[in-house]
């Protein structure tokens, strides 16, 4: 369709979608506000912008030229936020390289994104001297370090980031270009295959701050994000940019904290010295907080942590707001930027004022804005939102990964039909909520029936002697599949099969799941296998355990 | 500087920023909140979203095209929040037409915007059977009424509103286009020459929308728009789409409340009734409803009010304050889409608990995100943000209109230097709240100096009999110019010009003010000559004082 575009003035700005246009914000409103290194660094956004300027300078000066790769290897740091913004303002991409994947993983992805440029913390000297020889695009080493004086290294570092920084003029001037073009890319950690890159561009990344940053703020109470509030990360900036939270945080001028490597000690420290009150993270690392033996001595109040990554179980929600913690889902994945809904409470569906709503914290959540979420079927028909019916969800948002890199099947694949398929089967209730109940791929088929792995997990997290748990499907001659449960006790804590048994049996009576779905083999185990990311590893559990 | 764009998928949605994805969310989120009109109609998002549909529908089977002109001459009401949606969606443009004009002055916008459908209020009748004969472009009218059966008129009305949708389907499909597509169309009331017409595209409309609600919604606390906020426009929504905030009251899912024609009882009784606790209107509204003689009956309290316009005078934030109206300034312009500048209050900036920050709330405001604004000379060089040296505020943002319809030569002035200039002179302090001081044009120049009449306004706005103000200037032989004070007493006050002079000589020897500052005359008038949208037109006011 041919529509008439509005007139320009010869002069007037069309403003693209930059992401150096995120920093006008902090600069005009809250210029001494401060970003918070462990206990190293402290800078006002006034410092920030000066430094992304150096930084851009310097890495011109090093031969970085629009379009360009440059790869970060860090743990959460003033840098990392630094190179969010350098890299990409100067036209350059970002690769955000996972560090918690396989020396022969790490490898696979810079061969495929190219890098020029390859920022190294010095505590990843070991991963880059054993892969130096095999690195085939980059030319130039940078030393991150929190040290005055790095030690000796194979590596052969151009510079130091500090030096490098002296090196660059703060006023570097950002240009303007496309805001199509890519800023960052960064490799899924699929428990299959080799990890498929994505890329976002600036215009995808202004949209997703923008929808994140309205979604997050316009919560009545609960899970509010505000000017006030002071944000540390404890999902990786590897990992979709930490969600997207850092674009956020810094257009709305908040205090930010960045950790470091994370340890449950560190993050307590730093929540309760900084004042940190917006967070995010993984179950796991939620889990390693509150089970830390430490963790009664630290404040851990009047702190917002949204948990994404993996389902937010029942009892680990409870724990958490036990604790004082506003706890609540968000869901999205590396494909999608990756925020699609949040587990916003609704004030009026709460029984009282004693009602902390989790049932509705553990929700996958509602849409934030501009997403456009359907549950389907196979022939993309919408399954009806009655909390029962479940089907595919698929998606459209302005902020959706358009393709994997340099991988077309996939790519189509992602996007058939012209929407983007998530592989989670999932419902919708009246008031609107998103709940997953399996990952296409793990849903239990039995007798017929199909049984949600996470339903079972989360009612068997409600034990109060289970620390962790995981369903699978094994190999039945009779029923096809049948559940089968992986259970970590809590330190100490004596539990058996058949006290398990006798609690999911509860809930079967009383209609809340079908029999079928009480496992008959329910495992004691030390650990249950995790993810680069941290999630549980349903395919290598499924291999070890699928009978 | 050239780029790489990302990698599309065969099939990946684009996902351009088009109005219908604004309705999503509510859709979502919110399917059975309400949208209010007067005490005639109560509808759900569910119904909004089919009325727009068969409105679009049955725009269509009367040959609507797109980029064809839809005109509307409407109160405030939820048919206006339908064609805010229904015409720009099927790619046709929508003229909100400034009912309170000439007639000559309508008579020119709707030849200038060349409109094929005019929809018009049952009230405004006389207006068009007077112009019918010259407007040129409208094909057919259809009729807007509350009542069921509309008076006889001279107008060849085709079809009345709500049968014209019952020929409509509700599914009609709304397709792609391109997001720079013209969207909206009004014409600036400015004191001098004809109206000036601007555009706003999907995109723009979008990203105001995205922009204005995470501003609102990341207050602390004060001035806070979230979800479970009721919803009133008290801008008209033909003066720049009621500030945008029906595009951002419906993206987040609010109950709406439409008033019709403003009065200041229908708008006191909706507030109690509905339960509205978010509005915005120019300070003659608000100045309406504290001055009303039944105000005192109604619980104006836990009401959040933006005012913009003009500038918020701090006596009347303080009235408004003593009534429990959350009041706070907002700045912008009809080139603007409007929104620049918000004026919440920040926290840390109050003295104790019973401070409300009545300064901070009548500043002109903090930018809001993606907004770059500067205060400049006429070389263009920053003045530096010390609370005092002013400038002429220029800015860029994504939403500013890219020039007037035909009218290349203001086109031009208005983006000399490729930034949009604002014609308002201002500071902006360390805190980043910039100050408008005056209009470029109603500066006072008295002896060589600079007299803000904006400021000397706001200080007579604080004398207790005084109910508005006007300062001027008037030509001086000596002096040059020379300020001068048009009064309106509160009603039956006994206030003279030697009270007002003596209480403005206190603010001159507390050197708050230059002694240049005290209008050597100050008249006593019954009322101030109005703008069509309600402010202190200054121009006719010089033309009849100015000596």
């Amino acid at each position: 369709m041919s529509v008439e575009p509005i007139e320009r003035a010869r002069e007037a700005y069309a403003y693209p979608l930059l992401i150096k246009h995120l920093l006008h914000t902090p600069l005009a409103i809250a210029p001494d506000r401060e970003i918070v290194y462990r206990d190293h660094v402290r800078l006002t956004y006034r410092q920030l912008r000066d430094r992304i300027g150096q930084l851009a300078s310097g890495l011109a000066k090093m031969g970085v030229k629009p379009g360009d790769v440059v790869a970060v290897m860090d743990w959460d740091s003033h840098r990392y936020l630094e190179c969010f913004f350098a890299a990409p303002m100067m036209g350059a991409v970002l690769q955000t390289v996972n560090i918690r994947l396989t020396h022969e993983q790490i490898l696979y992805t810079l061969n495929h994104a190219r890098p020029k440029i390859l920022l190294v913390n010095a505590e990843f000297l070991p991963i880059v001297e054993a892969l130096a020889d095999r690195i085939e695009s980059v030319e130039k080493y940078v030393l991150l370090s929190d040290e005055p004086h790095a030690a000796p290294s194979a590596v052969p570092f151009d510079c130091e980031y500090e030096i490098l920084l002296l090196s660059g003029e703060a006023d570097f001037a950002f240009p303007d270009f496309d805001e199509n073009a890519r800023a960052t890319t960064f490799y899924t950690t699929g428990t299959t295959g080799l990890p498929k890159g994505v890329s976002f561009s600036h215009r995808q990344l202004v949209l997703h701050t923008l929808a994140e940053t309205a979604a997050l703020a316009l919560a009545p109470a609960q899970g509010r994000l505000h000017r006030d509030d002071v944000y540390m990360p404890m999902t990786p900036m590897f990992h979709v940019h930490a969600w997207g939270v850092p674009y956020a945080a810094t257009m709305a001028g908040l205090k930010q904290v960045y950790p470091g490597r994370y340890t449950p000690e560190s993050l307590m420290r730093l929540k309760q010295r900084e004042g940190v009150t917006f967070s995010h993270c993984v179950p796991t690392i939620l889990h390693m907080i509150l089970s830390h033996p430490d963790s009664a001595a630290y404040d851990l109040s009047n702190w917002k942590v949204i948990i994404g990554g993996s389902a937010l179980p029942t009892g680990l929600a409870e724990a958490a707001l036990a604790r004082g913690i506003d706890v609540f889902a968000g869901y999205g994945m590396s494909e999608t930027c990756p925020i699609l809904t949040l587990a916003h409470v609704k004030p009026e569906l709460l029984k009282d004022a004693a009602d902390q709503g989790v049932g509705l914290r553990v929700k996958t959540g509602l849409p934030i804005p501009l997403v456009d979420l359907r549950i389907v079927d196979s022939d993309m028909k919408d399954a009806p939102h009655d909390g029962k019916a479940t089907g595919e969800i698929v998606a459209r948002a302005p902020w959706l990964a358009q393709a994997y890199l340099n991988n077309p099947e996939a790519s189509n694949a992602l996007w058939a039909g012209g929407w983007l398929h998530t592989n989670d089967i999932a419902n919708i209730d009246a008031q609107g909520y998103v709940q997953v109940t399996d990952r296409l791929k793990d849903v239990i088929k039995t007798g017929g029936e199909w049984i949600s792995s996470l339903e079972i997990e989360d009612l068997i997290s409600q034990h109060p002697l289970v620390s962790e748990v995981a369903v699978i499907g094994v190999k039945d001659p009779k029923w096809g599949e049948r559940p089968k449960a992986l259970v970590v006790a809590k330190c100490g804590a004596a539990v058996d099969a058949e006290a398990i048994r006798a609690f999911l049996a509860g809930f079967a009576e009383r209609g809340l799941i079908s029999k079928y779905g009480v496992p008959q083999e329910i495992e004691l185990v030390e650990a249950l296998i995790k993810t680069s990311v941290g999630k549980i590893n349903k395919r290598a559990l499924r291999e070890l355990f699928g009978g």
